[in-house]
């Protein structure tokens, strides 16, 4: 019956951290998206053309490693998500208390 | 004598291919900034931001070994550029008559 329950409690965990991620995702890829939009729209020297092409490589690589899912590090990834301001702790409510005050606390450092 | 004139016209032949390059890789890397201006402007999705990196990523590395000055595969470079639509052959005017009909040739393979 405990067993049940860890589970149960752990899926719900999942789920709400997965919801977290794809909030973050959104956000961190939409502004990214604009960011490039309003620096491409400027361009008129082949440095800036490479420059924005060295951010979207550093940003490709960056994202891609950023928002799966792995319990084992979920408590740094949130931790940055937050420091980085692509989530906040609120939308992690229903995570358990000791995973939010480690991912608050990591947050601030 | 002979030697004193080869060399003079080598080196008017060299003056010429640089300037000729020089002209092509400003109009490449032009409408090229144009190009991704334009494309930019119209992002909304991740994928084609992605797509937009490839392209750089490609075009840059292209760029980079095209425009470089080689005696001995000026021929070549040339021909693809004048394939590519950079250079006209009116460009290359000043060149050896010999060496304009391969360029010429290779362009229209």
């Amino acid at each position: 019956m405990l067993q049940l329950n860890e589970n149960k409690s752990s899926k719900t965990e999942e789920k709400i951290a997965k919801e977290a991620l794809k909030i973050a995702y959104e956000r961190e890829t939409s502004t990214l998206i604009a960011s490039i939009r309003d620096r491409a729209s400027l361009l008129t020297e082949l440095e800036e053309l490479w420059y924005v092409h060295d951010l979207l490589s550093t940003k490709r690589h960056e994202i891609d490693g950023k928002y799966s899912y792995n319990p084992s590090t979920i408590v740094f990834d949130f931790a940055r998500l937050v420091k980085e301001g692509w989530l906040n702790l609120d939308e992690l409510k229903g995570l358990k208390p000791e995973m939010l005050s480690k991912i608050s606390a990591l947050a601030r450092m």
